[in-house]
């Protein structure tokens, strides 16, 4: 007999580089997000969703390429009969996706426009190890003023919104510098024009952090031995070449006066250096006005974010408690957010520049630091369950839940096979469940409910010597008119 | 000379089909979506956020065609050197993720499985006014129960769910019915198997809203005059044989055991029939030992929704208040929500049966019924703004808006050009503000603050005559320190 051929049956798989967010880590994100909007919106900020959805002329990253129209950006092309639709693809940020808004709707909204976004941005990217190809942002932006006090707002928001998280003062710095003051350092340093040696430099601050001052200085003048034996090339620059640039990473004094001096001193006679100083300066004032000290914002000329991004200052939230990274060592959690000043967002629509600064929170970093700080994250409680002892008094059980829904107790009724009642408390179990009632036929008609205390019951099972677990019981009979009242009890006990 | 050639500027617009959404339209949308997560929580409902991408294999609406491969759907090939990439979609609704999502995690989720999830989904379609091609579904569905508890359930949440959002009882109805009384009515008919005949029939059973009980006698015999004077053919039956649907129609009574009784006498000897009202027996009973009474659920043989999708109970909550449609006709608000039972929803990944049920909730039409209702839309308020007269003092300014702030009250400073002050108080004006605030140098010496009511000013200046404007000023001198203390009298005065 011939076999009948099966249609294959669909992988039930995520793509790759995608997943699935289940209870907690769905409502302590829609939590956190939902917190910070109201703080953004208590500085005067709007909400602004836009669609996931642009065309890639707007995004404006890519032209799109016949062999590979989709590097970077997923993206597809709207069916058209002669192959001319529009190529559309999902938003890689909140960027640019805002600059499109402000071009289209810039005669409705006000100048100077403050908006919030948050959402999923997509990237095509190969996926690793707790690299997803879609991920959350959270973004504030001010759009059309060039004034420091935009950036200032911003700065002491970003404080604002850490502190309304729970992380306390003194767990996370924010710290602000200006790249304009960088391009004065390479000014100085004669390398105004050259673009080649302006990155190899660029490229050795970003090392600061890891390699010290000792470090920048061998790897911009003849090279250095690396941690692993291996000989980095410097960027062949004189002693006295490489100077201001020290004196640039080196520059932050007790207090801002001081570091200003530093800076003055590294810029040498650089206007465009002068004019970024300048602008530190007067954020420092507007953020001193506000009552926000060194303790929560300071100037840190190490700070070098996005070098090619940013056109002004530039800005990043750093948590400074202590954690134990994948090899047990400790080290500082780190960079929960960043950004800066920027122009020409608007200026390829419009032809008009328009200046512009704003700030990105990390979500799946801010979340994984409030996770340390045990802000969230704690197992979440499950429902209370009302178990089904007699599967024909089904509405005597929808009662119960009722009468403990309309108390406020979040609770639900078993809704699977009954008959093995084993079943039920491994299910409850799963669920997390505080609480277990239990009215089989007996308890019915001497009115009463069996309720079972799950939490004490199970520290009780791992624990308790047989003297505590009679003297502690956790299982209770009260009469059915008790209900809501005993298990409330229960529940409260638990919190405590 | 020659030109130069400009590379064409791109358009700053939204995909066909998109669009924007701006201050109140989001915040209003997230706690609305918060609310009804709040009330699902609350019914042991757990939260679920999939990926908005899915392999097109797993969504399982269509197979990819050459030609057109996104039809219906978003589509694209992921990158592959030899063109072997999958494919990949977004998500046209929320129940076909839940499907994968379920098949691929049963082992490690709970059974039967309560999960919310609420988003996006995005449909390949041709946009017209008020259609669009992304737009937000909200839905709970119960997966692993055949029980009759869990499609009660879902009908009582709903109503929870209308109620908590402000609509009161008596603005809304849940109506209930079951696919399988309608399968039996066709039993009885004698058309079982004859698939072009119950389809006609189908489509002839919802048009009864519009052409009633007559109408529907008519169509299912030898056609119908239409109200344009078109005539329309009819199914072909004879009296005899269309009883049973209009017996079906017409079978409310005015309580829930005249209905049954009504229905039994529909379906005749129909065992299907029989199965489907004995379920709707069953959920009456489970509603009526929960307190839902006919006020908020009813059973309702007229509703049909989606006829082929839905195996068991139907439902479908709709707002019974009245509103003008476009052509300033009064009519009831209409359907918000709707779900039922559906099987083999999990099927074509595990070949195993998996009975489930659930509803989506429409979150533009519930939001627009809250409009309509007063609930939510009022003209939203801006922020205090604090007004720039020297822009010298740009500390002095931040420093009014920090202790705003501080104090609980949205505030913000004047970022724009000073130059005009005008321009200012225009802003203001766009941004909705209730208060301005203005401090000069003569102000600052005096050691004073101008705070300027702009609604009660508008107010004034739109009907008052002089001497009221006389009477009532909108401007106040206060002294500095009062600016809080007086800018919250002024909030607190136009709230009343």
């Amino acid at each position: 007999m011939a076999k009948v051929k099966k249609t294959p049956r669909p992988k039930a798989e995520t793509p790759k580089g995608f997943r699935d967010y289940f209870g907690a880590e769905v409502s302590e994100r829609a939590e956190m997000l939902s917190k910070i909007a109201g703080v953004y919106h208590h500085y005067g900020f709007e909400a602004l969703e836009s669609s996931a959805v642009e065309t890639v002329e707007a995004l404006g990253k890519f032209l799109p390429d016949v062999d590979r129209p989709n590097e970077g950006v997923f993206a597809w092309q709207e069916f058209d009969e002669n192959d001319k639709g529009d190529w559309l693809a999902l938003r890689y940020d909140l960027t640019a996706p805002l600059a499109r808004v402000y071009a289209q709707h810039r005669n409705d909204l006000p100048t100077p426009y403050r908006r919030f976004a948050m959402g999923p941005v997509w990237r095509n990217e190969k996926p690793g190890p707790g690299r997803f190809r879609q991920f959350y942002q959270c973004d504030a932006d001010t759009v059309g003023t060039a004034s420091m006090a935009a950036d200032a707002e911003i700065c002491a928001m970003l404080a604002d919104t850490l502190e309304t998280m729970g992380i306390p003062r003194g767990d996370y710095i924010v710290r602000v510098n200006n790249r304009k003051v960088l391009n004065g350092v390479l000014e100085a340093m004669g390398l105004g024009e050259d673009q080649a040696a302006r990155d190899n430099v660029l490229r050795t601050i970003d090392k600061f952090d890891k390699v010290g001052e000792q470090g920048v200085r061998e790897l911009l003048g003849k090279g250095r031995l690396d941690a692993s034996g291996a000989y980095i090339d410097g960027v062949g620059l004189s002693d006295e070449q490489a100077e201001p640039v020290v004196a640039f990473l080196t520059s932050k004094a007790d207090d801002p006066a001081g570091t200003f001096a530093n800076l003055r001193a590294a810029v040498g006679g650089s206007a465009i250096g002068a004019e970024g100083i300048n602008e530190l300066e007067q954020i420092a004032e507007l953020l001193a006005a506000g009552g926000y000290g060194a303790d929560r914002i300071e100037i840190d000329p190490s700070v070098v974010r996005g070098l090619g991004y940013y056109t002004g200052p530039v800005f990043e939230a750093e948590l400074t408690f202590e954690i134990f990274d994948e090899k047990g060592r400790k080290r500082q959690f780190g960079s929960v957010a960043g950004g800066g000043r920027y122009d020409d967002l608007v200026k390829r629509f419009t032809g008009q520049a328009v200046p512009a600064t704003g700030v990105s929170i990390g979500v799946d970093r801010l979340l994984a630091a409030l996770r340390e700080k045990g802000r969230i994250g704690g197992v979440a409680t499950g429902p209370v369950v009302v178990t089904v002892m007699d599967r024909d008094r089904m509405a005597d059980y929808q009662a119960m839940v009722a009468e403990l829904r309309n108390a406020g107790i979040r609770a639900e009724v078993y809704l699977g096979n009954p008959k093995n009642f084993g079943n039920q408390l491994k299910y409850a179990d799963k669920r997390n469940s505080p609480v277990a009632v239990i009215e089989g036929g007996d308890e019915k008609e001497r009115g009463v409910v069996q309720i079972k205390d799950l939490i004490l019951g199970a520290k009780i099972a791992q624990s308790a010597t047989l003297e505590e677990w009679k003297e502690r019981p956790s299982q209770f009979e009260v009469p059915r008119g008790d209900l809501v009242s005993k298990v409330r009890e229960i529940l409260q006990g638990q919190d405590d």
